[in-house]
Order: C-alpha cells, then structure tokens, then sequence
C-alpha cells in the first residue's frame, strides 16, 4: 500500500461525515458516565493491550519495515517503534491516568445572586475532540485515555508511517469499549492516510469541537489554516536560556547543558543561548568547552565569535530555527532587556529560562516575557505534564487560549453555567 | 463618504500591519501596570467622555443622519443612537468595571514538586485582542474599559454605521492614554470601512492573540472562515424553554412570556418553546392567550396548531431561526428526551430552560444539554454577564473553549507557568 489516494473522494467525505456524527451521538453515553466506569475502560483497555502485545509488535515490524524501504530518518525510525519496553510505559501511564482525580462535575465557582438566582459553574467534557498528530504511535493510547477519562469522545488521524500500529492500537481500544457495552465510536481511528481526510475533518464544526494537531511546522499550518474549529496547537519550541551577569556560574553551566543535551529532539530542548555582555568572556570558555565535550555543534554572533572564533558564523536563521538536535546557537546581548528583546524577536513563546541570583532581574524576565513556561534558575526541559504534576498530557500547547503549556486532564474539560431559579424572570 | 473602497489596498495592508505591530509593543507599557493605574485610565475616561458629550453626541448625529439616507430598520437605528441616557449608562459601567476585582496576578495553584521545584500557574492578560462588532457604539467603551483593565491591549473595528460615533469615542481613549503618558496604541479603532482591513488584522497571528466577533451571522462566518488567529465567537442564540409535565403552569407561563418578550431583539430571547405532550392540551390555552395580548406571532407544530388551529404552520426552517422579533414557534415534544433531542438538533449552545418541579428530569435535562446555560425553573434572559455578577462583559461567547457564556474579565485572561528552581536539571 502507497501514501498515494487509493479511496475515492466521495467514500472519504462520506464516512468523515459519518465518522463525526456517531462520535457526538458516541459522546452524550460517555459524558454521563460516572468516575469509575471510566477508569475501568482504562483498566480494561491496558489487559487488552497486554493480550494483544504479538499482534501489535507485529504491526509495529510492518511500519517499520515500510519506513526502512522508503529511507526514512533514522529518528523518525526511532519514534516509530513500540518494543517492550515502551509498551510498558504504556501500560504505566494507563495506570497513573486512572489514579488521576476525576476532572469532571467539579464546581469552579457557586454564587447565590441577590434575587436567590443559584449560579454554578460547573466542568464538563468538551465533547467531541479531533486529535492530529504524526509518527509516535504512543499518542493514540494516551489521547484515548486522556480523553475517555475526561468524558470527551475523540477521533485520532495518525500518521501514515504509523499507521499499521495505530490500527492495532485502536483495535484494543474498539474491543474494551464493546466489552464495557459502549458505543465503540467514542475513539474512532480515521481509516484512511489521505489528507484530504483531514480538510474533511476541519469542516465538521457542528459535530467536532476541538481540533488538537500535534507535529511539525507543515502539519500545524495545514491545520491552521483549514480549520473551521478552534484550535490549540502543539507547536514548536525555540526555547531559550539567558545567562545574566548575576548568575551562578555553576548553575549556568548545568542547567544551560541540560537544556540542550539531556534530550535534544523534543520541543522544551533549548535551541539558542543568550549570554549578558559582562559575562560572556568569564563564562564562555568552560561552557563552550563542555558543549564539545557532548559533540554539539555551536553557532555564535559577532560578539561570541570573538571571544572563540571555533564557533561557526549564526544567521539571522538560525535564531528562529527548531534544531531538534545537537546544534546550539550563542548570542551574547546586553543585559535582561536584550535578552527579553531577543526572545520577544524570535522565540515561539514555549519555555525560557534566566540563571540568575538577583530577583529584581528574574521578576523583570519573568513579567516580560510572553511565553507558556518561564524558568528561573532550571532547566527549560521541565516544562511536562509529568514534571508539573498533571499526569499523562496529550501535549504541550503553544497556544494561549484555554490550554497554555502541558494539556493535561483538566485542560480537557470545558463549563457549564446551571441557573437554578424558583420562576424568576428578569424585569 | 460612502461605504465603498476610498483607500488603496496598499494602504490598508500596510496601516493595518503597522496598527497589530505598535499594539504589541504598547501591551508591554500595559501588561505591567499595577491595578491603580489600570483604573485611573477608565476614571479619566469617564471624565474626557463627560466632558466630550456634545462631540460625541453630534458625531452620533452624523451617523444617524447617514442611516436613515441608507434607509436602515429601525432596529439598527435604535442599537445605533447614543442620547443622554445611554452615555449615562456607559459612564456606570465604566464605574462598575473599576470597582471589580483585579483579575491579574492571581495564583490559580501552587505546587512545591518532591525535587523542590516550585511551580505556580498566575493569571496574565493575554495579549492583543482584536474585537469585530457591528452597530452599538457603546460596545466601544465596554470593549475598550475592560481590555485594558485585564491588560490587554485592543484593536477595535466597529461597525460602518456607527464610524463617526465610534471615532469621537475612540478621540477620548486616545486622549486619556495620552494624558497618563501612556502608549496610545494600546486601543486603536481601525480607521477604515473596508472589509478587507478586517481581512489583513484576521492574518496578523504573530501580533494578535486573539479575535473576538460579536454580531450577525454574516460576519461570525466571515471571520471564522478567514482567521489564522484564534476566534472566539459571539454568536446567534436558538434558545429555548421547555415545559415538562411536571412542571408548575405558573411559574411555566411566567418564564415562556418573559424569555420572549422582555427583550424580544436580544440573543438570550428564547425563540422556540417546546411542550410536553402529556400538558400540552391543558397549558397552552392559556399560554397562547397571553402572547397574543404581547402582539406575539405565533407558530406552531402539527400537534400545536391541533390544539390551537389559529396558530401558522412552523417549517423545518423555523426551528432553526434566531428570530430575534416578537415571533414564536412552539413544537410538542415526547417528554424531556424529545426536549434534549430538540434542543440538540436545532439549538446553538447558547441558553436553555426547563420548567419542572422534578429534581430528576431537572437533572437530566442539565446533564443532556450542551449549551453554555442550562436553567431550571428561571427564564433565559439570565444569561448574561451582570446578572451573573461579572460586571461588564464583552458579549456571551457561543464557544466552548476558554470563555463559554458571559466573558467578563476574567476570561480575558490567560495564565504563565512560573517555575523557581535552585539549579534544578533534569535527569
């Protein structure tokens, strides 16, 4: 099977259609679900995903093999494959998400109004969410779980390379929700790798409340672009980590080499270091020194070429490009301002980080600069929904509306106002 | 002057790019001004509107003069015209809104994670706005007032009929800006009819954080079919109440003649009343009586007009149809299942009632209702940001995400991840 349209247009429209309004009629059976009903489809959900393990690698093998043959990289390869061990941590994030607080029928807010009007607002599941992502095949088993679990129906469009796996993935899914007696198409996988299947998708904004696409820059401004549905995008993260001539320079150096070389292919990674003037002769050297320890290539500005001319020329490009890899650029600026600037000028608004000792300087940063997650004195690489406590996420969000940052359980529910009167009108 | 294109293409592309540009820069000056600051802008407003009123009311004049050349209905005319009383409710809201709360700096939680970490998530305005409306010019004021008391900064394009209200207004926020050494820019009235000045600032997603279209459906579907921004709509409201079997027939009656005609022309009017089978024959009588001394135009189901054959056949088109006049369609529906199934089909998310005495169909109506009101026993009309006790607000969202219902100034805030740590790196 090729990537190339093997299904007619008109069988994809159709069955997007169809797909949309069984998932909102899917919906309304999950919504009124109580708590522990719903863990028990993760529960069950994570025996299946055990019994089912042989067919599931295998379908894994076949992606693989796929991906092999059409050259793809080798860290495309590498997010693609399930194994044992990840399939355990599956299975353990199954677990930590059913020990996760309900996020539902909680009452944010309850006033009596001079009249006796009673005004609770109350959470409730959003309703029907559209998941776009590309290659980990991991997403769809934690997006399923994450939106079951907060009353949400969802439909997942995977990405073609994995797009064997994801079919046995959704299969486990399919068999506990028919085993639980529920309408299988609270998670629906799209059956086709088109992409015309998701232009259908971003029209059905009466049945689709939410789309989430998570992936690179192609895929978000297809997305964005098309959508008639609100969006919260899982962006990229040009994230950056100021050295001010305050900081700790032990500090510095440990948190500015974390943030790059800890895990240098996902998006709260640091892609461009910024360094206050006063400093930068006193510190660059030992940092520089590590860097190559660790075999990052290092760009710089005028200014740190200067103080080590090893360092490759940096480019008004490279300040705005996610390098996902062991590649760093150095700029030095004058003091918190420049750095603020810098960041305001080509960050993406996702984690940035000032090591500092003065608070004054960290509250400046901190207030002025426009981004999910702001550091002082850590690593930009916290900014998880595992490392702030939310559990599982489905991502981080690079948007500002209703999620910002890690898009947890909460951030999966919406409100409702419900207005108890004793016949009041309104004069 | 005349609506059509008097500016060149290049000068509205260009003007508009600069306007999102310098609105930007200026949120800087506002998002970190403390709470008394923020006030002190809308009480100098309240006073360079005081003492403006002849302006003000000439220029309202002018527009008014305009529409009734262009023959608009009397509707229009009436949301368009400013007199004394109304300026004087303008200048009460303003008061309200100082008197509120400081929606910003709020710590919305605080966690100390077991690596000492702490993470604390706090309430930040979130950015640019950009808000589209139509006729009321006193949307302008509201608008502007609770923008930059939430720290935001607006873009504000209000409708061609209300241009010359609209600028004498926007002449006294600009001046009150000035006065306080403050960035005028923080609100701008775009200066052009066109529409496509509304088609560039919908492009501008680097500046502006969010849009916010409250009006007709023509220009709710415009905006949302040409934003890369986020939207966050104010849309048409299908509201309806419903009388269950059990309900109390006073209390029924009340509710349904007021939800329709104490305010007929407003979105939280109730369009479409639907009637149990089982009371329909002893209820409706003395309900259609009442309507009738109101003027009302009443339409009816099959089942309806069996029962009271005077009133006209309602279509499929009439369940769907914001009619925002004295007119009613009235269907009987098989229970509180046959309400939700309604309700679902037709409805827009906005306000629904039930009128029961039963706790239990109470329930599952709230339950089975996706809209972002449901009310017991109380009239739709509620609906609304000062019956809520939010003070001012800036229209009823028909979104679910982030605002849903009344979007007062809290919900012109987003949040910032802070995280303090000690050298923290991640393992």
């Amino acid at each position: 099977m090729t990537s190339k349209s093997s299904e007619s247009s008109y069988e994809i429209t159709e069955t997007i259609k169809s797909i949309c309004f069984k998932a909102r009629r899917a919906w309304f059976s999950l919504a009124n679900l109580p708590l522990d009903k719903r863990n028990e489809i993760l529960k069950l959900l994570a025996k299946k995903i055990q019994q089912e393990k042989p067919v599931i690698l295998a379908a894994n093998e076949k992606d693989l093999q796929l991906a092999r043959k059409n050259k793809l990289t080798s860290a495309i390869l590498d997010r693609l494959t399930l194994n044992d061990k990840r399939l355990e941590s599956l299975l353990l994030s199954l677990e930590q998400i059913v020990a996760l607080p309900d996020p539902l029928g909680v009452i944010l807010d309850k006033t009596v109004r001079p009249n006796g009007l009673e005004i609770s607002k109350i959470s409730v599941p959003i309703g029907v969410i559209g998941m776009i992502y590309e290659s980990r095949p991991n997403v769809t088993i934690d997006a399923a779980a994450l939106t079951l679990k907060s009353g949400n129906a969802v439909i997942l469009k995977g990405g073609k390379e994995s797009f064997y796996t994801n079919r046995s993935l959704a299969f486990c899914i399919c068999e506990t929700l028919k085993e639980l007696k529920l309408p299988e198409e609270c998670v629906t996988l799209i059956p086709f790798k088109e992409r015309e299947a998701v232009l259908e998708l971003l029209k059905q904004k009466d049945k689709v409340d939410l789309i989430i696409p998570r992936g690179g820059e192609g895929l978000i401004e297809f997305v964005t672009n098309h959508s008639q549905i609100p969006v919260i995008k899982h962006y990229k993260g040009i994230c950056h980590v100021f050295i001010d001539k305050e900081a700790d320079f032990k500090k510095a150096i440990h948190i500015s080499l974390n943030a790059k070389v800890q895990r240098p292919g996902v998006c709260n990674a640091m892609e461009t270091l910024l360094v206050d003037r006063e400093i930068a002769r006193d510190i660059l050297p030992a940092l520089i020194s590590e860097y190559k320890k660790e075999n990052v290539l290092l760009k710089g500005c005028e200014a740190a070429r200067k103080i080590d001319p090893t360092l490759e020329a940096a480019t008004e490009q490279d300040w705005k490009t996610e390098y996902l890899d062991k590649i760093l650029s150095i700029r030095i600026v004058d003091s918190v301002q420049g750095a603020i600037e810098h960041i305001e000028l080509y960050g993406s608004r996702h984690s940035d980080s000032i090591i500092t000792e003065n608070k004054t300087t960290a509250s400046k940063f901190i207030q002025n600069v426009d981004s999910s997650a702001v550091f002082v004195n850590a690593s930009t690489r916290f900014n998880d929904g595992f490392e702030f406590g939310l559990g599982a996420e489905m991502g981080i969000s690079t948007d500002k509306l209703h999620a910002r940052g890690p898009m947890g359980l909460k951030e999966l529910t919406t409100y409702k106002y419900v207005i108890i009167g004793k016949g009041h009108i309104r004069e």
